[in-house]
């Protein structure tokens, strides 16, 4: 049983061109009129493949292909949302062969004891509304369904409003529910990879995760006449800050990755003293101890650069995931497919939260990855060649068949 | 002959009312709805004390009190649109004290031999459409009309398009004119006349000002997975400037001033490594030889950070205005009147760009300080004392009621 590689390519191209940027990127942001057209588009494409489609209380989208016994349902799953200027394979990937794996089944009649399923979480991306991962993290129970609805946007829209305006604002409970195993593939988003010349990339878990956010107050004024003597630069500080997240990656080393992101000027024009900042730090490692460490780093660094330009501040630590390994059957499971598929592949540990993140925390979770060029994602220039792609789709079929138990097989 | 000052601080309170903040602060941004709103309370009131109205081809408003003799007219002015969550007073209090002046004249029935004629320039704070200055930089024939009329707002508004739709688009034109002297009074926006307990400051020139925009190009990619040996963060290139362009302030030192006020980031989410950055850079000093210094410290300082960093870079300073002494007769006729007040003056050189910087170099110009609390201004804290103002309003009415010449006075 194989998946039908041109058939996956087209739907590829086809969901790719709602919302595509000019160089054959995408910006598809949650909620947003594209977002509501990809989600059209793939509901209509779902119930073409027989699924019985249902929508959540925070937009999440299921389709069931029932199985031959009363069991919990194998499920696959990703986003469809992207960042702004994003690429066209992050989150879309994981649907589509997802998509494609259902198809497949239904090619060849193959009847499994547990249901299929297929999944397309809202606004993983945390691009518009945050924290990321927002609506399989209250499937989790990890955040209250009521924070979720209240998320706003930068221009003070709320997400349950949203979700009403694009008519995704199902009736189903968002809630933990039984699953015999959650997969999701997904690009890798980073180097190794492509540069070990491999197709697949076996997860065995994701990274810990922190996400602060600081706000800087100097004291906004001219920025003639007032002599550096008096002034209290809310920018001067903020790149102190900027040069010393920097830092606490050089010094610890490792796996620790560290990023300001987001950073805001106010009243942000070229003749005033930055009267306020506010920025973000993200903050990864696979060891939650050594993310521990980062954030006493951080405390010090930012209070140390504050102090010295004069400028007071608020420095909230507001999101936090530990390491999540997933589930060994699951893990075990997808390395078998991989290897029968005959490509070359590695375990991994996923330096980007997803979605599976959430899932493997109720459940029994796995991912498998495919090579990102250049490790590049959240850009334009995002790309997964076409034979890594055939690789990770005919994988993820082989660990959903094998664990929802093809009859007959 | 003295200023009425209940009448001015109506006035004040009046124009201040005119796109308020709710803190008692100003954003009246050039060529807004609200700026419309104060220009035509302004036109009302020139209107309302005989002066003929009448506008330029860059929206620049003149109302002139006729005189006794067929000579060049002794003009006061300044501007009235302000900075975003600026303050009440920048700018503002030229204009309405050179009102001032007129009403006073108007009041005991004096006859000048030169007219006196109140001016008010457009989009004087370049926080809309840069350069600042602007308007004043075409009527000196610093800037050509041409440039001045297709410079774009940051959703990409052509200034001229926005002067015809608040109607002030004018067809008298815009080019140098004579006049006998050209008085702007003006808040310090710095801390010295304040620190010495002084009501007036009378300015001898305008310091020399550099502006720069630096666009950093770094590569977009994704926070988590991308290892800190493979990234090219623009962020952390622009703290790296930040940093050092407040250095080259402090190793050079003197009156040399150094900020960096405005910043934007690409695609400034928190979980993107940034790929491109805008910034500016603004440098000022007395000396042109020193400016000439900073400039070259600022573009060595830019190509190590980016080098170091792997990341790309324009770097452009688009804008320049050497020192500017006002005219010796014009700063001592103001110093005479300043005596005569009673009240504590001392000379001072102006630190911010004003529109008697452009006047000045097609005439004989010159400005009177009034003090700023905490040095503070282009922000809602903005205040100078009514005594100050009171003070102020009779040095400028002084020094006009001299260079226009009072008949039988």
């Amino acid at each position: 049983m194989k998946i039908d590689r041109q058939r996956l390519a087209q739907s590829i191209e086809d969901l790719g061109a709602i919302g595509a940027t000019p160089r054959r990127g995408l910006t598809r942001v949650a909620l947003t009129d594209e977002d509501k057209r990809g989600r059209d588009w793939l509901v209509a494409r779902m119930k073409d493949a027989g699924l019985r489609v249902t929508v959540d209380q925070m937009g999440n989208i299921f389709g069931e292909r029932a199985g031959t016994q009363a069991l919990p349902p194998v499920m696959m799953g990703s986003h469809a949302d992207s960042v702004p200027t994003g690429g066209r394979y992050d989150g879309q990937l994981g649907v589509l062969c997802g998509l494609e794996v259902v198809r497949t089944l239904n090619d060849v009649g193959a009847r499994t004891r547990h249901p299929v399923m297929l999944v397309i979480f809202t606004n993983e991306e945390g691009a518009r509304f945050q924290p990321a991962m927002i609506a399989s993290g209250v499937l989790a129970g990890k955040i209250p369904l009521e924070d979720a609805y209240n998320a706003r946007d930068k221009d003070g829209i709320r997400l349950v409003d949203e979700l009403e305006r694009i008519g995704y604002l199902g009736a189903e409970p968002c809630v933990p529910r039984p699953f015999r195993a959650y997969l999701e593939l997904h690009i890798e988003q980073g180097p190794f990879l492509e540069e070990e010349g491999l197709s697949i990339g076996v997860v065995e878990g994701i990274v810990a995760i922190t996400w602060s956010r600081l706000t800087i107050h100097g004291v906004q004024d001219h920025a003639g006449p007032t002599p550096m003597r008096i002034r209290h630069d809310a920018l001067v500080a903020a790149a102190e800050v900027i040069s010393r997240v920097r830092d606490i990656a050089t010094t610890i080393g490792g796996e620790l990755v560290t990023t300001v992101g987001n950073l805001v000027v106010q009243p942000n024009i070229v003749n005033a003293i930055p009267g306020r900042i506010t920025m973000s730090i993200d903050m990864r490692d696979p060891q939650d101890t050594t993310l521990d460490r980062a954030r006493g780093m951080l405390d010090t660094a930012v209070r140390e650069a504050c102090e010295k330009e004069g400028v007071t501040y608020e420095l909230e630590h507001y999101w936090r995931v530990p390491y999540t390994p997933f589930a060994a059957d699951v893990v075990a499971a997808i390395e078998r497919s991989a290897k029968t598929t005959g490509a070359g592949y590695r375990r991994i540990i996923s330096g980007a939260g997803h979605d599976a993140q959430y899932m493997g925390a109720i459940g029994a979770a796995g991912m498998v990855f495919v090579p990102s060029r250049d490790g590049r994602s959240h850009c334009e220039e995002e790309f997964t060649p076409m034979d890594d792609i055939e690789h990770g789709a005919n994988t993820l079929l082989g660990a959903a068949a094998e664990l929802a138990v093809v009859e007959g097989a």
